[in-house]
Order: structure tokens, then sequence, then C-alpha cells
């Protein structure tokens, strides 16, 4: 029996998947009881991508020769409308009205879909999702969220039989590039962002990945699968890694923690707290050990306790090897493949209510009593504190950090405002504020 | 629709599962698409199974009263016939005639089986998924190997689109507990067991933990779905860590290591080395940081690269939550959830053959030349040493360790078998070789 494939855009993730399905027929044959066919491939620069990543050209829609973006069009349509077409891997990218009439249209054509493109569905997810029911298909995205790391499924498949309680991952490969490179060879930040965009860890616009938007949209697919939670990508509170200073990161190495770009999201009763957020990860938590471009994600279910799954988030490969083993899926379980709609009722709420531990920076001038006016201050908000670093001392102002106990984002903020409107002019900046994660 | 599961055994496994199934049952529905109805339970003891996980007497057979062996076992054989039943739960545990008929009948039956039991998979695994292919049924067997950590359906589902190069594991729980506390309470081996036996981390009879047995299990399981490798049990090399002594421990940690039991599989060309050892796993390694009763499974991919997880490897609610989810999948894909028979034809070799490094604790004469000796006997195996630490110098004797560059273990006895032979009475023992897991 034959199962065929096609893949729509042959760049960096396609050219992956194509190689694997070449190099691998025979071993996915047996596992997926069919003969899994690379049928056709859809690019605009054939030649680039063949060499590039050693394909026949024949595979390629056209001939071989570049396409205009009319003539791939075109090609796609005619891949959409084949009816021995069984699969679709949706490798191109973008999240307009061009990428999402593609998509829908593979699954009205009553075809599987395999994509990695977390920004198409973190927007349009749910309509995806509805489409493939309706049709009787499957949508394959494990590579949506930490390339190799399988947590689709092993929140679609694995971890069904638990209730999760929540989630905090390292999905951003980039900003912990970055992030590691200035704890490890204590660069600022603006230094070890070049630093990775040499190295090709960081695109030459790099927006996404420092703002956090990147995360958001797989915290975004996240939430929906271990929540049932159907977030809008927008009003997922995001914060970047691009306000982080090499003192932050200096401070929380004194504190025996790093700073990790976390994608957090934890339920309580029938909330669901979640945002993306640089914390302080503490030397005891597993995620801290996380350096590079290597992603983590750590999953408390209320049975099973503390589950962490480490891997690469991107790559070639890495990601190719995500799409095939989605292809596998879908040619072993058709229909069965699709997650289910899981309605919880679950509402989002914002991080800051919940009660965590806080990690503050004062920069305050340099002059005796400061300690005891910051140290009143949090107190007289109930908040208790864990640790005081006091370790810069310039010529005309001081740094120092508070590790408080659990305490919430607002209480927080007023005893900021309490130092301030009581001892104006002691505070030099706005304290800059991360949450703990122990 | 109902799907309805028996459990037969409802003792610290099986009463996780029924506490689970009755209080997620809501949440199962939705995900599962039936409800998924705890129909009978069958234990010897029903008031004190009750008692102890808060289940309702009046899911029992016989009335809630306590059962004669063979009382049970007619109720057993009632739920077997009962064809209203589509699941058993299998936590009865042996791996005798007895077990196997149950299980093999639950399948003749036409009931999908979910066991936790990897002493009956490692000894009739094949016959029983035989049996289960005949019948059109799925076993589920996620809570076999690392309970919590959801390395069977990552391997059977997940990573079905690499090629697996290498599996190393801690997979078992008390073993990792006494080594961890040999190592940070400097105990012997015999004072860090009975630590695990007052905690409960090691039972009264702890042989199989200790002497590599139940990793054994674990690792023949792996095996077979990692490359298709149908192993007899028997013919799986152990080592438990019954031998590893404290000097050892101490002389790892000189070495930037600490010993862990290792379930190691690697495969080369179409042979695949594997044992179960004593290894020392290098502080870069993110399994050398895995303490306690806590799993860990690192496996390289050709395309994925490394993926780690970590989890729980046993516990009444983790290893409930695996078995639930085995329900739920089940009840979601049918005969689909069985893994497809793959016949690699790859050839299991002893794990001495690989090129590895070792780590050898020589017992010496205390006197000038013993470094010279052995590091030349060493060099003529065209070995190369990596480190020689040198620390324990008593009255009448020195110990010293040193590790290898990767080298075979046959090599590394060669080197032994020259110093003993040329240099009679300077060994005062058998030197301590592990391999080293970078």
């Amino acid at each position: 029996m034959q199962f065929r494939v096609a893949i729509l855009g042959c760049g960096t993730v396609g050219g992956g998947v194509a190689r694997i399905l070449l190099e691998q027929r025979d071993a996915l044959r047996e596992r997926a009881g069919q003969d899994i066919q690379l049928a056709r491939i859809v690019d605009l620069f054939p030649e680039q991508s063949s060499r590039r990543h050693g394909l026949p050209r024949e595979l390629y829609a056209g001939a071989g020769a570049d396409l205009t973006q009319q003539q791939a069009d075109a090609e796609i349509q005619r891949i959409l409308e084949d009816p021995s077409i069984d699969l679709v891997v949706e490798t191109i990218g973008g999240s307009g009205a061009a990428i999402l009439a593609t998509t829908r249209g593979t699954l009205e054509h009553g075809k599987h879909l395999v994509t990695a493109n977390k920004a198409l569905l973190a927007k349009h997810g749910e309509e995806l999702l509805g489409t493939a029911r309706k049709h009787g298909k499957g949508i394959g995205f494990e590579a949506a969220v930490s390339a190799a790391i399988p947590i689709i499924k092993v929140l679609n498949e694995c971890l069904t039989g638990d209730e999760i309680q929540s989630i905090s991952g390292i999905m951003n490969g980039t900003s912990n590039y970055i992030l590691s490179k200035m704890a490890s060879d204590a660069q600022s930040f603006d230094a070890a962002l070049r630093d990775a965009q040499a190295k090709g860890y960081a695109e030459a616009d790099p927006t996404l990945d420092i703002n956090g938007g990147d995360a958001g949209h797989k915290l975004t697919l996240v939430l929906r699968l271990a929540f049932g939670l159907d977030v809008e990508f927008e009003d997922l509170p995001r914060r970047g890694i691009d306000t982080v200073t090499a003192g932050d990161v200096a401070f929380a190495h004194e504190m025996h923690g790093v700073i990790k770009l976390i994608c957090h999201a934890q339920r309580v009763g029938d909330s669901v707290h979640a945002a993306v957020t640089p914390m302080i990860v503490k030397r005891t938590n597993l995620l801290s050990k996380i350096d590079g471009a290597t992603n983590a994600i750590r999953v408390i279910g209320r049975y099973a306790g503390e589950i962490v799954l480490i891997g690469q988030g991107a790559g070639s490969l890495e990601t190719g090897s995500a799409i095939v083993s989605d292809i596998v899926f879908l040619a072993r379980h058709g229909e069965h493949a699709l997650p289910r709609p899981v309605a919880t009722g679950f509402r989002l709420r914002p991080l800051g209510e919940l009660r965590l531990p806080y990690h503050i920076v004062f920069e305050t001038a340099d002059m005796p009593g400061m300690t005891g006016i910051v140290a009143t201050a949090i107190g007289r908000q109930d908040i208790n504190i864990d640790t005081v670093s006091h370790n810069r001392h310039e010529v005309d102002h001081a740094e120092f950090a508070i590790a408080t106990m659990p305490c919430t984002r607002s209480q927080v903020e007023r005893a900021v405002k309490d130092i301030q409107g009581n001892h104006p002019g002691s505070l030099l900046s706005e304290p800059r504020v991360l949450p703990i994660l122990v």
C-alpha cells in the first residue's frame, strides 16, 4: 500500500523531511505498515534546494526549473487536487491568508496535514482543527513546539490519564543561547545577540525570538493541548529577554539561579495562569542546567509528578525527524490521530495573580539605611524576604537584589510605590522584577 | 458509549489506577470519547485494599469479602468471559503460568490488556503481542518501564521517523537511590541499602533491584521497541550494583563523574551492543544529575540528536497515571494501538566489544614505580590514558584509578594480564573495571 506525501517549501525544514523520507524508506514502511513515498516537492528554487539537501531534481514540481510565485501556487493547487496524494507537509511558513488557504485546502481535499508552523497554528489552530475533524483528517504539528522534543504527543497521547498542574518550558533556543552566553561569558545582551547571529542561532531579524513572540506561539499551542484553553495569541502576556541586563544575570548567579525565558502555565482551580517571561530558575531545578540552543519542558501532573523532556528545539534534521514521525503516526492512526476537542471551561489569568517568589533588583543612592527602607516597605506588604544580595556599590549609586517568599505581583508593586512615595529620590530607577521558578 | 475496565490485583499500583479512574472520570470521557467505567476489581483482600485506596467496597468481586485464591481465580475467569468488559488491567505481578494464562486469556476473549508487569513481558512479550495481533486487540505497557516516563509511547509513536542510535537509562529507582546515598553521604553499599529499605525504596528482598534483574527486564522491552530485537532476558548481560564499593564512588567523584546503574544499548551497523551495568557517568551528562529514586532515559536519534526524559519510576499514582493513559490510548486507537512488528535482523552483541572509555581501579603494593608499571602495560595494549587519580596510600597498599580513552574491554583485560604476568604480586586484587558514559 502506498502513502504518498508532498512537501510544500523545501528550505531548512522541508529539506530535512525529504532527506529522512528517502533515507529511511524501508524502515518507515515497516513502522507505518505502508510505503511512505515522497511524491512531489514544490519549491521556488529547486536547483538550490536539491543541491543543499542532496535531493533528486526530478522530485521537484515544474521539472526542476526555478518557479515564479504564480507557477508555484499553481503547482500547489495541482497537489491539493491530486487524489493520489495522502498527506501534505507544509514547510513554507507565515500565517497570512495564502498559507491559511493552502493548509485549509489540504484538509478540505481530504488529505492529512503536517506542519511546523507555530505562528499559523497559534492564530488559526482552532479553525484548522475544525476543518480536519469535518473532513475526517488529521493534523500533525509535533515539530511546531520544541522540534525534536515530542511534547505534542506526550500531551495528546501519553499524559491523557493525568491532570496537568503546570508546564514550564524553555521553548526558544535563540533566547536560551543568548542568556547562556550572558551567564557563562559575562557578555552584554547586545554582544550575546551578535554572537548568536554570527553562529546562526539567531536570524538577521531576531525580533520574534527575543521579544517572546515565538515562545508565545508555542505556549498558545501548549495551552490548548494541556488545558483545553483556546487562547488568542494577542491575549497571552509576553515579555522577552531584551530587557535583561548583565547585572540581572550576575544577581541571579549570586542567588543560586540563572535567568531563562520561560513559557509558564499553572493551573489553580478553573484558572490557568500563563505567560512568557524571563524567570530566575533556581539551580535545584533541572531547567537551570539547560544551556545553549537546547529546549526543555517540565510538566507536573497531579499523579505522575514531575516529568522533564529535553532536546533540540530547532535544526533541519531535528525538526525533520518530528515531522516524519507525524507522517508515520497519521499513516498508522488516520483520523484517530486528531486531538479530541476538550472543553474545560478554564479561564486564562495573569501570572501576576499567582503567589510566586520574586527577584527584585533595586538601584538606589549609595547611602546607609537604604536596605532598611526597602526591606521595611516590603515587610509592610506582608511579603517575607528570603535573601538580600548587596554587591554593587558604585560612586554614586548602589544596586542590590531581594528574593522574596511567594507573593503576588501587586504586593511587589505596592511595596515599590511605598518606597517611591515615602522616600522620593531614593530609587534611581524602576526596580527590575522577575518571578522565580523553583 | 461505555468502555468498561476491570482491574485484577488492587495493591499499590492497581489501587492507584482505580483511584484515578474514579477521580478523573469526566475528564477521561472527554479525552477518550467514551465513558471509561471502572466495572470490577478483583483482589484477595477487598477490605484492606478499599480502605488503603479509598475505594467503594461494592466495586470488588465477591461482594467485598476476602477471597480465597480459588475464588479469586473464578472471579477472574468470569471477567475474562464477560463480553461487557472491554479492557483488563493486570496488576497482580509475577511471570508464571497462571499470570500468563490470565493475560493471554484476556486477549483471546477479545479484550485489550494493560499491564505494568515487566517480568511477564520480558519473558512472554512476543507471545502476548502475537496473541493480541491475532485477536485485533492492543496491549498497553507504558507503566512497565520507568512508570511515569512515557518512554514506551515515545519509542512506539513519537520517534518513529528517526533511527535510534543509542539508549542509556537509569531505570531502577532503588539502585539509583542507593548509589545516590553512597555518593552524597559517603555510605557503604550495605548502609545505603538498609536506608533504602527503611524509607520504603527497597523491598525486604531487594535482589532483583540490586542485581540488575529488574533493570534487565526493562531493557529487554526497550530493545524490542527501539531496535526490533527479540532478546531472551537470560541472554542480556547484567551486572548489578552489589559490587560497587564506597571507594569506587569516591574515585568516580574525583574523575568528575558519578556511578549509576545504566541500561545501555548502542547500535553499530547491524549490531546492538547492550547490557545492564554500573557506569561512571560524567558530570557533563545530564544523567549524572538524576538522584534518588528518579529515573531518566537518554535516547540518541540519528536525526533528532539527544533527547532526555526524566520522571518518577515507581509509586502508586505515578504508575497509575501511565496505566490510565494506556487505557485512554486503547479506547481511542483500538487495535491501531499495537506496536507494529519490526524485523530488523539486528544481532545482540556484548557491550565489551564496543570501544568505550573505561575507569579502572587498581589496588597495588604502595611502592614507587607502580604507576609506571600499570601505565606502561596499558599503553602496550594501544590504550590512551585520559586521567590517573592517585589518592589512597595506606600502610600496606595503595589504590589508584585510571580513566582510559575509548578501547574494548578485551584490551583492558589484556593489560591487566600483562601486569599480573610480568609483575606477579604487584596487584593485590583483581582491578575493578567500569565503562564510562560521556
